[in-house]
């Protein structure tokens, strides 16, 4: 978000076709919690549209990438590394170290798919775990962005949106509030 | 969880073969994140033998439903109903209120696909966006559980499972501890 380092999300272990829906999850999660950018793999190139077009028509800054190699932007990345896995230490007991190595620098935070090679364990500076149960990276991926930004990231102001969804107790709102460029 | 009313979550508007993958990880989401219940569409068989199998392995206790008519689930639903939209009240604004009326009894917690009949809106007690941005139902939930739970879910124990994760700063423990029954 604004006002701090950046924090990048980035999709690992895309399989086309068949994971093309929760990359794209992946990607408006990313955004819709707070993250600065996604890295999709350039297979996805579904996911990495409906993130551009999400962003154009409700807002951002927010950023989005394809990659070749995102083994080649884990082991690149100038920053502090976080993979989310349910084998990690558990989210509760270092989030708020961090949280710390966020207040100095960009964090890259890498989702998995299904297998995962075993360098991104080592090469990642913490392994953690949202629950060390078996659910979903999109779920764990929320739950963590939520802890790093300590809620702050659901008061989010938009720039440059098509559109702004009211909230309502019933029924559905949106404004068409046009982009001033 | 034990020791508090149930919440049960229920997937509306699934579509066979295109979801099947969402819905499973809603189930395990829910499953994971401190949900006693996870009622999916009869339609839904992956992801229901799935949730089942997880928890098979994983432990519980946690219950996996079939059901024919989600919208008679949440018409015949005896206590709250929240129904989880990007159209809803902001959760930082009504969480409160939702735990206040879940000490008094269960809540249901909706969670839509793609078109949720307008009924739902009406028949749910709060309609709860987390963030008013487009993003994933799975993610949503999440959040959702981690809030309404204030984060105890994460430290909850599970009983009869035959396999447990040890949370590691590095690869992967698993303990093969099988079922005392």
């Amino acid at each position: 978000m604004q006002d701090a380092p950046e924090v990048a999300v980035l999709r690992l272990g895309h399989r086309p076709g068949r994971d093309e829906r929760m990359t794209t999850h992946v990607g408006l999660t990313a955004r819709a919690l707070g993250a600065d950018r996604a890295i999709l793999p350039a297979a996805a190139g579904e996911a990495i549209e409906t993130a551009r077009e999400i962003t154009g028509r409700f807002g951002g800054p927010f950023a989005v990438e394809a990659t070749d190699s995102p083994l080649g932007v884990v082991r690149g990345w100038d920053g502090a590394v976080v993979h989310l896995t349910m084998y990690g230490e558990r989210v509760q007991d270092v989030v708020g170290a961090v949280q710390d190595r966020h207040r100095e620098g960009p964090l890259l935070l890498v989702v998995g798919g299904g297998k995962v090679p075993a360098d991104v364990y080592d090469l990642a500076e913490w392994n953690v775990a949202v629950t060390n149960q078996p659910h979903s990276e999109i779920a764990a991926l929320a739950v963590f962005l939520d802890r790093l930004f300590s809620g702050r990231e659901l008061d989010r102001e938009w720039s440059d949106a098509d559109r702004v969804v009211v909230p309502q107790a019933r029924g559905k709102v949106v404004e068409d509030v046009g982009s001033e460029d």
